[in-house]
């Protein structure tokens, strides 16, 4: 298969509005680089800007010029958002903006939950960002509500409960605004949940839609859970990382968590759309199409990460592609018309699938994977962080390679069948064991990767800790991540070289923004280390770094 | 009276010693600028250091160049040390080796209290720094513990209980090292206790003596207490900030906290030595001479400022004198040796006293002053807060001027002469009344004063809040000090102009420090909203300006 790739700018784009945060500046978010008005920005999640002020020869130069306490202690995973001049950040306590120009802070809301939320919450108290809309900032809550703030005050407008907690529903997951419907998702896979995705009307908090990600009986997709017990009510295919959206499909795609229980004996069958992909219509939340990366996912393989948008050029031939680096393992390449697999490469060591069948769009499990599914305590590779978590990889249309942090990472689980669903109650069906790291052998990696042929540029192992930083690309050729012992970096995008580095002095997780403010470009990051680097990542990091909270900003300084 | 100054600097100078941390080493810290082995930058406190590396004309090329979290949001007050390129800070739940080159964190050994001890803190939950020793690192903490731990492992070697807590003592202040003895003070006198300082052995941590700084029964002062009561045991004279050390005279000199209870009614005479300073001999305690800065005190006027020790030349004459900016507004300058005073001049709006008698010693109480002790409810001028807190001033020996932040903010008073003393229990007797503040006045000033005369050289308003942040001067005419709206800010001592601001994002009151490391010169601070400032400062502080608590430490980027 011999391959060429494009980016088609113009297939988003729009005119600039004159009114703020209208449905004209989230289109345009990636191609307008003095702003950041979605999660992923621009609503293809590419993580990437043209912005080039900042490049390898002045990067060296790269200084904070403000940082701003976010009074926390159990991590920070934010994305910030800046429109004219105002950052917008959030984390588990307060949502706050920020005037750029000076780090001022200009408000912050405090969100009020029961302490006791804790204990529905697999992997740490955390939130992941906001969305801005004609005016207003939305944003979930770890105790399963959707609110809105005044974007010039902060005070609250509405705020609607859509879960109760104590039924081990939460929310972590930064909302989206795609075709004027507020759409958000939720979390809480390990405590025998069924996911779902809601669309909300941004203007009043009414619920337009619910779309459950696991089918009840009689839909599509039941067929894959059995059909003497409900088990479908606790299986799991949560949804706490946000969609990418193409504007001119009208798809949004959304990525679904785990299975659940983990343990599969249970509930034989593929269990969609765990682990899945699905694509829906912003206005009704219809499924217009679904792909499951992990059919019968018995690992914790997630399927929520980061779901890319490009157009490729592929034998020639434009494509509208969606790219995605799975927990399981593999780097795919989507048509995002139809769900149908481009491409399927690994991007980290697996060991419960050969490769993923193109034809049949199905993973080819491993002799492992089948003894696993009989009951076998088996070490597998990914283990259950994935290849690769949360933190969001990034995408440079100019060359086309994908940017990733990635897990080096394996687990074997054992079984167990006489666990049963209990509201709230956590509802794995097995131990997690893991196994003892070999001498040397590393924690994870960066790499840049060709999707489409799933060919290493380059990469870089991560000896002490899991590669667990969220990824920002640059019409410059650097990529800025962070690292969980606090360095923020920039990298040269041609060989993975640490061109500058400053230490942040807390774990450094969360997806950094570049943007544009008075002719001068800027890079934030929130620092803070908690959630699954602390929960169970490398031994001893509470030691080595400590809990902090901070949001950091960076310019050149002139010569 | 005509005066001129200069620092005689031969006076406490030692040979430099090769093991760590020795005698020498804190005999030599204000004049080896690449060390900071004692609380105040020298046994002196003068908090000014030679070093001039960052100048006028580089400073605006000051940047940070690490930062590390402090993991606390109940505020930071610590005072760095810093020998052979490791920093030691301290907070209230922890202390902390940093890698002064790359930021790291060394080790982190937690401090264990109840919560409960809040109950019996006045002013916020904090702790001002460490002594360092042959090895040791020694602090107090909130809980009434005095500690000592391996300055390369951070292991607790021996920790000792000095009070209980339940009885409203607790300890903020950093120790001291005076001719081989550990000295530690204590907090409390909102709480009806008596005031005390203990020496210690630190290679064992052996009690050594205890000097109450109120006298008992019989005891020189015992004749200003009421003798038909033992209200002594309930008079307050805490001491809660270091004391400062003439090596050669061998003489610490502590200042002495508010009279307990403030209402003065119920305890008519000086109440010594409260709102005092007491020169003690470091072997025994011994007190060698008081100077009392508020006989009678009812303001809580604490008189626990630092003291700083410089030699002067006045009238002709070298004189060693010791230099205190008291809360009472007064600024004086003593004669070490004997406690005699050679000048003495408010720094501050002043309303209680007209002036100090140098003849007597005492100060002249106006009318005001005589009606508010007969019980009537006034204003009065400086307020609780005093003219000046706790956060250090710093000495150029240079330039013979102290710069130092003041608090411009009036109080009234109301007796309640039914209150009782109960262990542990807040004891004041009266109730504080804040009047409102007119519009346009200010919250305090920064301020070059020449002690010698009381001339303002200059002076700078703080228009939004109190200025509440320690001072640090250097030999290149700069002056570092925080506010505690989150900036950094190195001002020209010329003149007060702000040559460079860094916007730390959370309050900046703890006092910087400089230093030198492989040849370069940092500049250090640790930044964090809490004590006062939040408790009782200008309103609403907290809706802007968030908790936090972290190190920075600032060197100047190559061009």
């Amino acid at each position: 298969m011999r391959l060429a790739i494009a980016l088609l700018l113009g297939s988003m784009a729009l005119p600039l509005a004159a009114q703020a945060q209208t449905r004209e500046d989230l289109l345009n978010d990636g191609k307008n680089p003095a702003q950041v008005t979605t999660y992923g920005m621009g609503y293809h999640q590419q993580r990437h800007s043209r912005l080039d002020q900042i490049n390898r020869s002045n990067v060296r130069r790269l200084v904070p010029v403000w940082s701003l306490s976010m009074s926390n202690d159990v991590g920070e995973q934010s994305q910030p958002l800046v429109y004219d001049g105002v950052m917008i950040v959030t984390n588990v306590r307060h949502t706050t903006a920020i005037d750029v120009a000076t780090g001022r802070m200009l408000w912050r809301t405090p969100v009020e939950w029961d302490p006791a939320t804790a204990r529905v919450v697999c992997c740490g108290l955390s939130n992941r960002g906001a969305a801005i809309y004609e005016g207003k900032v939305f944003r979930t809550t770890i105790d399963a509500h959707v609110l809105a703030l005044d974007l010039k005050t902060g005070k609250e407008l509405w705020n609607e409960t859509f879960a109760d907690w104590t039924q081990g529903i939460s929310s972590t997951v930064a909302p989206t605004i795609a075709d004027g419907v507020l759409i958000t998702g939720m979390s809480g896979a390990e405590f025998g949940v069924r996911g779902f995705i809601d669309g909300w009307d941004p203007a009043t908090g009414k619920h337009l839609w619910r779309r459950f990600t696991i089918p009840g009986p009689g839909e599509p997709g039941s067929e894959t859970w059995p059909k003497e017990t409900e088990h479908y009510k606790h299986g799991g295919g949560t949804t706490w990382m946000t969609g990418s959206y193409d504007p001119e499909l009208n798809l949004v795609y959304w990525g679904t968590g785990n299975a659940g229980p983990w343990n599969p004996t249970v509930r034989p069958g593929d269990s969609k759309h765990a682990a899945s992909v699905i694509a829906i219509r912003p206005k009704t939340g219809e499924i217009a199409w679904s792909y499951q990366w992990t059919p019968g996912d018995m690992y914790d393989y997630d399927g929520v990460n980061e779901n890319i948008l490009a157009d490729l050029t592929v034998e020639g031939q434009p494509r509208k592609a969606l790219i995605h680096a799975d927990r399981n393992g593999f780097l795919y390449v989507l048509d995002r018309t139809n769900g149908k697999p481009i491409a399927a490469h690994p991007f980290e060591k697996v060991t419960w699938a050969e490769k993923v069948d193109l034809g049949t769009g199905r993973p080819v499990e491993t002799e492992l994977a089948q003894r696993m599914r009989k009951g076998e305590t088996l070490e597998v590779w990914p283990g259950l962080r994935g290849g690769k978590n949360w933190p969001p990889m990034a995408f440079n249309p100019d060359s086309g390679l994908v940017f990733v942090n990635t897990l080096h990472d394996p687990r074997s689980y054992t079984f167990n069948n006489e666990e049963q669903p209990k509201p709230g109650m956590r509802y794995l069906g097995l131990t997690i064991n893991t196994p003892p790291k070999k001498p040397g052998e590393p924690w994870g990696f960066t790499k840049a990767i060709d999707p489409l042929t799933g060919k290493v540029r380059w990469e870089k192992p991560s000896t002490d800790y899991p590669a667990w930083g969220g990824m920002l690309s640059t019409g410059s050729g650097l990529l800025f991540t962070g690292r969980s012992t606090g360095e923020f970096q920039a990298l040269d995008q041609e060989n993975g070289q640490v061109l500058w580095s400053f230490n942040t002095g807390t774990g450094v997780n969360a997806p950094p923004v570049t943007y544009m403010v008075n002719g001068k470009q800027y890079v934030t990051v929130l620092a803070g280390l908690g959630g699954l680097p602390v929960i169970a990542g490398a031994p001893n990091i509470r030691e080595r770094v400590p809990t902090g909270a901070a949001v950091w900003t960076f310019a050149v300084m002139a010569e």
